[in-house]
């Protein structure tokens, strides 16, 4: 068996960073591709800035590796290609392809009989109003690509809104998607080994706000688990999939739906760090390079909360019994993702740090 | 309160890794200085390759660093000083310089009546002589400084011996102790943050062989706990101590004779990486940084097995329920500790893991 020995990663931020620290300890190595030069990664990778589409960068990336991973879905397709025709690249570059379009994820989501809100693909005003007559109001307006942390996204609730969330979205090619209320939003992350033995993390109930998932609380012995679980693998089948992979998921009278999907390590699973046997993080790589899997059980309970636009001091979380600081080491701005924490232990101090770091964290 | 933002270690092999993969978390950097290019830290900070007493590398390392502790004993006690002059150093140069030299380590024992074996400086070979004549034999000849893993000791068993042992020595200052009969070997893991808080590890059980350490057992409820930590308390206070500080202890008949300190982290206690709730690599870079310490009780049992001089393969250690790897990333070579594997779980889980990690570890 050829030994991996270095892990490349596009993209340099925290998910990257959480997978080097996660993958040195194996005796790993890591190189990185992203066009910040402090990028937070760079404290643990061998770091090269540049722009994803310079081939000469892309070329010394390639040369230095011996397998390709990413840490987000808007990798320009044409540098996958290139890297893909060189090297193993995990997970797929369908995978991410489909992940990195809306309209294409999904259509998967239809075809595999995954549940998820009506929708249509929208490429003008004229092809908005007619999408709004069909799946009426009201409705959610999305890029088909480049969204995350709800960039990209507006709500029409009425039709006097259609032509402002148009021009709001930019003129590019959108999808119109029914609004679907919910209970709950879920998230399972599952991982499959290049051996295809896969494993389900337990999912983890989510909060968001302003688009931004602000907390997420392991849920043990959720009850729509195996459901979950049915729905991810799914897409772990089609894609011969490698790596992690997390489906969010909306519930709503105990029927899930999925809303979108990420071929990669998820904020959602940042708890598996130190509440599970083995991380999110751990797992991804061990697949990546060719390793067995590690368990994905809970260890214990745990929740976890974001640090958005600014870091709570670093003493008065470490104060807290049971809880863990993620401090990325970026440079503080409105709404940029600084850092989490993750509370662990039994329900009792799960939700008394949780209180905590909720309001550490500057919320409510 | 000033933050401390970039942390210093003066040395770059795996526990200075080990520093650096637990402090980065915490929003951390760190900066290393040692004589290998390659060290193997250098992938989880910046390093500089420097010898230590290199008076232009040390004056960039400290104006690099808001405080600075170390990896070894070995430091020069100039470059100690050069940078205590200017920066914080933690655990106490003290207590480095104490540590640093056996006579001087053994006489710090006797004085805070910490039980140790009977020993004698020795400075020339009629020295020896009458120190063997009233120590008693078989004696144990070691060099004052620059000892680790079983370098420099040479046991005495008859007085044709003495000689020999002493040019074996190398001609250098040494001290002759008593060979104690023990049945356990021990050791104490205690940690003291700057604000004077303190706290200890469940004892590790270890067992040497050539000099070094093959493994560590987690002993929880250990019916010495209490008076081992009785021991490290006088430490800690004496040198109004910072940081991990390691005890190593012999037990014979219920007693305990304490072999030798290490003011960082130790090699006995890599299991609580994963066996603890904080590690005491976590808790070292807390005490340092003037962060509050995290608890240092076990979260199950462990146990951890160096590699020494191979490194299994990886996907044999990672298939072991329950089993965690470390590969510190360095090129084999005899006797060259270069990863090791905890194994964490219940008692029975830990006991199979245990065994199979023996083996590939390529022990008996």
């Amino acid at each position: 068996m050829t030994t991996t020995k270095t892990i490349g990663i596009l993209g340099a931020g925290q998910l990257a960073r959480m997978l080097a620290l996660a993958g040195i300890p194996l005796g790993l190595r890591f190189v990185t591709l992203d066009p910040a030069p402090d990028a937070c990664a760079s404290a643990v990778s061998e770091h090269i800035a540049g722009e994803y589409d310079d081939l000469e960068k892309l070329e010394r990336f390639a040369g230095m590796v011996d397998v390709v991973t990413y840490e987000f879905e808007n990798v320009p397709a044409e540098s996958v290609k290139y890297l893909s025709e060189r090297l193993l690249v995990y997970p797929s570059p369908e995978a991410l392809a489909v992940s990195r379009d809306r309209f294409a994820e999904k259509s998967l989501f239809a075809e595999l009989c995954i549940p998820t809100p009506k929708f249509i693909a929208v490429d003008g005003v004229e092809d908005l109003r007619r999408a709004v007559e069909e799946i009426g109001l009201p409705a959610v307006l999305k890029t088909r690509t480049m969204g995350y942390d709800g960039k990209g996204q507006s709500v029409i609730k009425s039709k006097g809104e259609i032509k402002d969330a148009w021009f709001r979205a930019g003129g590019v090619p959108c999808i119109l998607e029914e609004f679907v209320p919910f209970e709950r939003e879920i998230s399972v992350v599952a991982v499959r080994g290049r051996n295809g033995e896969f494993l389900f993390y337990p999912l983890g109930e989510n909060t968001h706000s302003g688009g931004i998932l602000r907390r997420t609380v392991c849920r043990l012995d959720d009850p729509m688990q195996s459901a979950a679980e049915g729905l991810a693998s799914r897409l772990l089948e089609r894609f011969d999939y490698v790596g992690v992979l997390a489906l969010e998921l909306f519930e709503a009278d105990g029927r899930l739906t999925a809303n979108e999907m990420a071929p990669r390590v998820h904020n959602t699973g940042h708890w598996s760090i130190e509440g599970a046997r083995r991380s999110q993080f751990e797992n991804h790589v061990r697949a990546v390079a060719g390793l067995p899997l590690g368990c994905a059980e809970a260890a214990c309970g745990s929740a976890m909360v974001n640090f958005i636009g600014a870091m709570p001091n670093a003493a008065d979380v470490l104060r807290i019994g049971g809880a863990h600081l993620h401090d990325y080491g970026k440079t503080p701005r409105p709404g940029r993702k600084l850092g989490h924490a993750t509370v662990c232990g039994g329900e009792e101090a799960v939700e008394a740090g949780l209180n905590i770091l909720w309001k550490l964290a500057g919320n409510g």
